[in-house]
């Protein structure tokens, strides 16, 4: 660090900086076009809760303890905590209370608030197997209809009901074109698996 | 359909223009001033659940069965669950694990995530008779409170907390000068209820 | 009043008027830069809910008893109810139930609606109690952590994802820069309490 | 009109349920799905003003007389002067004043402010005949192309520039898929005028 | 200044409580119910370009010059000039140039970059005599229509069209209501001036 | 292409992620955290009006020709001209018209139009003379400064007023601790020009 770095508005611009790249790398989850499923057993503490409201689905093992630690270190916290968990959450007097005091706290607490939707009995190896479980349930889905109702439930998150109302209307105007349509219905009358082909080379992020 | 109408680009542009027409029938519920309570019993699949997340308040009959099914038909939901059901529930991993894999969940669950506020033992008749009681105790109150209510909450679930402050404020000034106060003092103090004159001939939507 | 007082138009904007300071006085805990914590006991009625979700953190004794009693003296709740009760919770049909019916709610119903976060056994007393203990734990924490935390999910609140951490990352430029970092960090190395300087005399306000 | 509807609240709902309606039909400019261009002359008063501005071009006779009325008939104009005007000028300071006074202003002052974007020399017959001039070079275009072309502008105006370009992007991975680009682009080599498809019978709105 | 108030971070907060109270104090003239029209003159530095674009009409003497100063003193302006500057102006590189270079501006580029709505010839006095000529003819309105129509305009700049739209037919159905419309119509059909009663002892802020 | 690439939804869905790619690239001078000055000359013509309005001023000599091409080809313009054109000009009819009909029009147009900001008589040569006489303006001044105005005003083109003003505020807590204010004051003081470090080494980007 040159001399002049250790000037407070250059070392906030870098600091800046640097965090930005930093919520870049954590909300990776979020630009994965197919949906993520965070898989939680034992501490899940600071940088977890950050990576974990930046899933789609949070399952956690019951061996689990969660702890929004930042305060503890002397900062808010700033890779995206504060930002998601009180929008997949539904008490945001226990949100405010667990980010106040970095106390821990178990699954079923995490159940309550609303953080995880399934509590699976066990540690790392059971909660990897419901994880698994579901992910492969959402593999014999129309991938058109997965990617679309990833990136409709992220805009609906930021947007009013108007305005994402629009947004599907509009997206769905190409994606109602698919042949995954036919196929889908195809094989419900048939009471067969539909079979789609893969989104394509060129396809990467949301 | 003539042929130009296979054109990818017009194909959207009427498929859009449709969903568009759709989603407007569907939030009838919304537009219309006072509460709408949906009485939800058996198989509540897809539409059904666009329907209901567009209603005021939800009861469900313990009989009842839901599905936000549209994956399964190969698409996003595109009628209002996707800018819905975010909103006027409390787990977004349950909500999502929901949407991606289309799998039937009953009443307990329902009301776990927030979807339904009441489960009524048994169908159809049971969860009737409950909306109808709900419905009732909301008629005999000031009709231009519940209008008021009902659409600085849906003013609410859009906007900034400082924005609805402000809009429920000049909504306010002109309200609180409705004879309906005065009445509703006098009946409290006399121990009676009040009673309200209707909203008028010409009133038609929120 | 004088007479032209009494001109609709002239009422509406001085009762506009009137709500906008009397909600600024409401909203005094939440411009206050500390976490405000109600400690709600008895009967909760009206203002006293417009009060609680202007907090941040809510604990209820169980003697407690909640209505948003606004609908029953003829108007719209217009102190910051509609503004923040949707917004805390996470159950909004019941929100709505709630909202038009005016009827009464036991601390357990508020719990699991999400307007609580803790059921305190007894009455004033006691929540009292177990309010100035979180607050002790709070207050043992650095105040640059804290305040920061509070300011950035009141942003949180009001803004999308994308926006909140942008913000985040401009506020921590600064904040980062603290000695109470290093102050945190020590004192866990030396696993001792760390101890932090007051914000300032000319401090004042979030 | 009966009895009941003099209550200040039931004649302020009624009254904004008329406006809304009001609103509604002036806006039918905006939703249809092909620019309007608005042929100015004469004097344009009031609702002349709330209808030009819903339009998406401006054209004006050298021999119009502008005015922004409402404030001398004793209130605030209502049926989109306000919600536009400022939105598709460049002077807010003039648009303020001209607001407040009612005073008329002309031609060059509206092109001055960015009201219209063409002068045109005489009255009612130039014109429009001016307006068709450029409606015709708009209609030998691709439909597909100007209709995306309005909706992507409409949402820029009430967006962020982030959001909408991630809309246009949504947007255009179904139009960018029409013949009418093959069209465009063989007549631009051919050095001949493209012919493009009708939108279709069933499309009707933006 | 306490030792531990060099600390970076509770250094930061005071500095952004006590611009945010600077911010309020220039904001005065934007909270007044009636227009404020600023009679620029002489040299408008930093805080008065600040002070100016608060205001709703601006007016300049020709002998006036303008410079958004702040750069030179090393910081960005905080007080008003980049919120509001490109929100009342038409030519955003024009804003942004003069932002960057600090260079002074007459007040013809002024009026061309829609800064200013008139260049009033003179200094001092003959600038403030304009002001109030059109302060007086705006005194002459009802004061029901100027205070709508300012509060409808400063919402219209911070909202959607859509959202601007269904705010003033809120405020319409209680402003509606007024004398002052009876009045405006009786007096233009007799041709006289309409007389309007003030606003009220109690009326202070918008 | 493989074959199932052909899929009308798989093609949307590249089309849309190549398109934001394609964005990205083209907005790079937005996220640059310096100012960035378009020297405009001879054809400017689709592309090229989309990186323009991404940089921060434009200036353009006598001899630039502009054209939003993008109807002519069949399409929407969707790389950045859309979202910026209407926000960083002021008269919102000639835009339209320019983005409706693809007409060519000159500097003198896009100078009324608020499009650039300078008119420089010649070509190449000659605007990038003057492009670069700006740059080394303010190349002169704090950067700590010219930054936070770029931040700043990208933040005011997306935000309300009262937002944007908080966000300087919590910006500037930060950023007038910086050095760069002293020796600006002292420069000024000394009637010197002042000197300032350069950003450091790890600040890449805003």
């Amino acid at each position: 660090m040159d001399n002049y770095e250790k000037d407070p508005g250059r070392r906030a611009l870098q600091t800046r900086d640097f965090l930005l790249s930093f919520q870049h790398a954590i909300s990776a989850t979020e630009r994965c076009p197919i949906p993520v499923i965070a898989a939680i057993h034992g501490a899940a503490i600071g940088l977890a809760v950050d990576i974990a409201t930046a899933c789609d689905i949070r399952y956690a093992a019951s061996n689990s303890s969660f702890s929004v630690k930042e305060v503890d270190i002397g900062l808010a916290a700033d890779i995206g905590t504060l930002a998601r968990l009180p929008k997949v959450t539904g008490n945001q007097s226990l949100v405010q209370e667990l980010a106040y005091t970095s106390r821990n706290f178990g699954a079923s607490e995490a159940k309550e608030i609303g953080l995880i939707s399934k509590i699976v009995e066990g540690g790392r190896e059971e909660v990897v197997k419901a994880a698994l479980e579901t992910a492969k349930v959402i593999a014999t889905k129309s991938p058109i209809a997965v990617v679309g109702t990833k990136r409709v439930l992220l805009h609906s998150r930021d947007h009013s009901v108007a305005d994402n109302l629009e947004y599907v209307a509009s997206w769905n105007g190409a994606m109602l074109q698919t042949a995954d349509l036919k196929s889908s219905v195809q094989a419900a009358l048939a009471k067969k698996k539909a079979s789609y082909p893969p989104l394509g080379k060129h396809f990467s992020k949301l």
